[in-house]
């Protein structure tokens, strides 16, 4: 059988690009955008922060927020009080956003003040979304949430209580409409520039831990565990 | 003058903080938003990247980008044919966005999975953007953005020459509507939690300028500046 894949070149799984949209294909450096779904993944994978962008009376609100990826799912959580989470209500048609995150790798620095740039990732999601009102699909999404930060808390905390399960609402937001984009590499000056005083090249930035500080009434004899020791 | 000032209580300069509105009002949380000036300027000089909001053909698009604040004012570059910088157009009424910046100081991990938080800083402007227009403003808003990365770069590029000029757009975004939200401290757990097992305490987050990489194309006998070195 797989030769004959082989021979008729159908693919042996689903394509794994996203489908490019008016809105996914960037207006200009068309270069940096790409669909591929282990690139757009990696990226929100890397993650927990994003910027969540709604329309609120007509106006733009972005506000930043914790996620987590479930396959082809992200998932949102905040009080039921807090305002995006009011306005995806209980019912259809849920609420139109943007999910944005980002990771910024290095400085670009050029001989030209216009050639600066910045290396990055990001990866732009739109589409709606909606309240989770099934109590299974938004346990996995509350402790795929915590995990998503640190990889193996789950397990190792007090499962949320009936009420503050209740107090927590949860969105998702299908893997549907995505592109990533990315500059990686170094400086692009002009050929005329090359001889320039300036010092130009790559400054990269780096992300890391701090030793973890414990709570001041911890008992006595908690050891760290290897999920936070491994960080 | 001092002494009658004091006596009145008249201030000697202009309130120090923000008005509140109601897009800057938290429905929750309200002891972790601040209308302070020098908190606001403080969270936005440390970053450089923020995410853009704005809504196209109804619906929301959030960006990561550039920024850099001067005085009370925020500028926002990119070219021409950028797709929120084609909507502020040559004229009034601008585009209405949200621009918010958010820096992650750590993770927060409590007992219970539903005290899990981050410590945070963030600051969410709102207002209409509008492309500069006034050569000299937007020379200044250059070279603030560039300067906004690297602190004194600016003056050690060659500056953009006419045509560059003219393919940059730059907007600007009054500091009127602004909020800080802000998260600092240890967990918070309820009572009845604290005697279980489980790590508790919080996480710092650490960012850092790796070593930079020259161009190889640098000229022979070219340094480090003194401002890189220094980061």
């Amino acid at each position: 059988m797989q030769g004959v894949q082989q021979g008729t070149r159908q693919p042996a799984s689903p394509p794994a690009a996203y489908a490019p949209t008016d809105r996914t294909v960037p207006t200009r450096a068309a270069q940096r955008a790409s669909y591929d779904k282990d690139l757009v993944h990696a990226i929100l994978d890397e993650g927990y922060v994003c910027h969540l962008g709604f329309v609120r009376d007509g106006a733009p609100v972005v506000l930043p927020t914790l996620y987590a990826r479930v396959g082809e799912r992200l998932y949102v959580h905040g009080s039921t009080g807090s305002r995006p989470l009011r306005m995806t209500g209980q019912a259809d048609p849920g609420l139109a956003v943007s999910l944005t995150v980002t990771h910024v790798d290095g400085l670009v620095l050029a001989r030209s003040a216009f050639h600066h740039s910045i290396n990055y990732r990001s990866v732009v999601v739109h589409g709606i979304a909606h309240r989770v009102t099934d109590p299974e699909e938004k346990r996995l999404a509350l402790d795929a949430l915590v995990d998503h930060v640190v990889p193996g808390r789950s397990r190792d905390s007090r499962p949320a209580s009936a009420k503050e399960f209740a107090a927590t609402s949860v969105i998702r937001l299908d893997l549907d409409e995505v592109s990533a984009k990315a500059r990686t590499g170094g400086v692009n000056d002009e050929p005329e520039d090359l001889a320039l005083p300036h010092w130009a090249g790559v400054v990269p930035l780096r992300k890391g831990y701090g030793t973890p500080l414990p709570d001041p009434g911890l008992k006595p004899g908690t050891e760290l565990p290897d999920y936070l020791a491994a960080l």
